[in-house]
Order: C-alpha cells, then sequence, then structure tokens
C-alpha cells in the first residue's frame, strides 16, 4: 500500500485500493482517482456507484452470441438485416464494437470471451466453443470468420475451432495479416512484413 | 462515444462513461475498465460501487487541517506527538502522503485544497487561507512552511500567503530548491540548475 494509511483516510485507502485492481492502473494512479471520486458531488458519485451496480446486474450475454447486453437477444443478433449466414468469431464484446465501427460488415458475430490457452489453464470447455458448435449445427450458416488475434493463443484458437467446423460442411476463413493501412514499412515488424509479402496480390 | 452504441449494452455504455470522466482516462480505456467490472464478481463489483459511496459520505475535511480523514479531527491533528507549533501549508492531502512517507517531518499540516489562480478563476476566498489565518490568530505557532509546488501558482499562493502571515509574527519558510537527488545535471532544466547554483552551501 503507497498511501500511508496514518495521513489517510481508511474509507480513501479502501477506495483507492479498488481502483487499484483495475487492469492498467497502479496504487500512484488508483490514489489520485480516489482523490477526484471525493471532489465529486455526492449525486455524481452516486451516479458512478449506480452504474456499476447497473452495469453487473442488466448486462448479461446474448443467448444467441454470447455478446454482452441488457436484453435476453443482443440488437445485431435480433436486427433482420444482418446476414445470419456469416458468423464473426471473435475473443471479447470489445472486437465487436471494433468491427462495428467499420461499417462494413454485415454479418453476426460469436464472442468466444477468452482464448484457448493452456499455459494460463484456459481449456475450450472454458470459452463458448461449445455454443458455437450448437449454432452451427442447427444450420443456415455459410461461413466462419475466425478473428481472433494474431497472437500465439489467437491462432492456436482459429485452428482449434476451424478443425472442429470443417467436418460439419462449413466455410472457414481467417482475416488477412499485411502491412496496417498508414503504417510504414520501417516499423512494421519481421512477420507482418513476411505476411504482407506472402499474401501479396496482383494490381 | 466511442463505444458504438447498437452492439454494446447501454448500462456499459454509461458505465464507461463515468470511468471516462476520471483525471487521465479516455474513452478507450474507460470501455476497457468497464468491461473489466462486467468481468467481476457480484461482490466485486458491490465492494467497489459500496466504497465509492462510503469515501464520498464518510470522509470529510479535518477541521483543524482541512486534511480528508473519516473522523472530526485527521490523526495528525490529534497526534500529541506531533509539534503543533510548525505547521506545513500543501496544495491536497496528497502532498501529506508524500511527506509522510518521509518519516522526518513531526509538524502538522494545513491543505489548501488548490492554488490561487486568477487565470482558473481561483480566489483566495476558494481556498483554505483563513481557517489558515485563523488558526495562526489562535497562537501557538512559531513556523509556517509553505510546501507548494514550484509553479507559477504555487509561486503566487506562497507568495500571497506570506505576506498576510508577516505581520502576524510567525516564521514563514519555502522548501528549499535545487537538484533532484539521484538526477543528473545534464538532464536537470535551466532554472533548477540556477536555483541549485543560487542557493549551493559549503561542504
Amino acid at each position: 500500500m503507497i498511501i500511508v494509511a496514518n495521513s489517510t483516510a481508511l474509507p480513501l485507502v479502501l477506495l483507492a485500493e479498488q481502483f487499484a485492481k483495475l487492469p492498467g492502473i497502479g496504487m500512484k494512479t488508483a490514489q489520485r482517482l480516489a482523490y477526484f471520486v471525493m471532489g465529486m458531488s455526492d449525486e455524481e458519485a452516486k451516479e458512478f456507484a449506480d452504474a456499476i451496480i447497473n452495469a453487473h446486474s442488466t448486462v448479461k450475454e446474448c443467448s444467441i452470441c454470447c455478446n454482452l447486453t441488457d436484453s435476453g437477444v443482443c440488437p445485431i443478433c435480433s436486427d433482420d438485416l444482418r446476414d445470419a449466414s456469416v458468423i464473426c468469431v471473435v475473443e471479447t464484446p470489445k472486437d465487436i464494437a471494433a468491427f462495428e465501427r467499420t461499417n462494413e460488415y454485415k454479418g453476426v458475430y460469436h464472442v468466444l470471451h477468452g482464448l484457448i490457452s493452456p499455459l494460463d489453464g484456459v481449456t475450450p470447455e472454458q470459452i463458448r466453443v461449445k455454443e458455437l458448435l450448437d449454432r452451427i449445427k442447427k444450420g443456415g450458416v455459410n461461413e466462419v470468420i475466425m478473428a481472433t488475434n494474431p497472437t500465439v493463443e489467437g491462432e492456436a484458437t482459429a485452428m482449434y475451432i476451424s478443425k472442429l467446423l470443417k467436418p460439419l460442411g462449413v466455410k472457414v476463413t481467417r482475416l488477412a495479416f499485411g502491412l496496417p493501412i498508414g503504417g510504414t514499412l520501417e516499423f512494421a515488424d519481421e512477420v507482418t512484413l513476411f505476411k504482407a509479402l506472402e499474401n501479396r496480390s496482383e494490381i
């Protein structure tokens, strides 16, 4: 504990410790945030606390795609204009927001809520693989786009799931890898450059 | 709002917006924190929300030094072993924690809760100057150490307060400025170096 308990009120220390549990927030920043909360009005503090409780109690996984939603079926799954024959498989709900920002993808999603990682003790049973298989077994799906991150775990999960899906007669694709738009060759890492070279296309 | 509302549950967006109000936290980080809260257990989320409400409702300003405390008088002011004849004037309660970490200062404090800054519309009436004067008028104070930051506002506030205090016959001092311990001359800025030269002492 960085805060000197003697000079700092205990409830303030406890609040700072709560902030310090959040990812990317160390004890010093947590302390700063706790002091900031002290400067809020009573209404603002209550609003903040309520937002935590409210989000936590009302937001659950969509019964179809496992995205987080405050209704039983998420807005994307219940949207008739979306193409339910194409499923984009992502690791987290955040990834859906990223795809939606492109305004280009019109299919639906499936959120795994994690990646297979034997080193971290994450097995296929702990992520939403079974739910994906059940969805595809119901029929009507033509293509599954594996959109996990280009990391060791992301690749392994994509390979694992594609092996399970192929016997079901569904087309499985993977996101393209190459140079990021706006990036420069100078700062591209070797693997990205190799992928960009390997997947080159005629112009 | 960075989150695409269509794909993200509203309570989650609202929670992210709450996080985004905190200093140094942008909308992307706020979104990440909101998702992290979703991954907490019900008890953890409740504990977090309670910590905010609890800190906010129980922590008030010490009736003597204006430090934040959950008792009427803070532990430092009520500690008989502290030398109440020396008052260290700081901008924020965080600064007290910094001084306490040195384990060297045995006097008491006074928290201004801000610095005089006409550009930001902060006048002496909005910070705890009056409380400091009242304290000193009660007698028993030999020295007031101005420990505001070495910034324009910090200097101006220190000068302003020292002018008010001198007629009261109390010794007013200012923290020493010079090279930080562990720093190197190469990276010291001109003003710091000038101060270090100006305040040099015989060895």
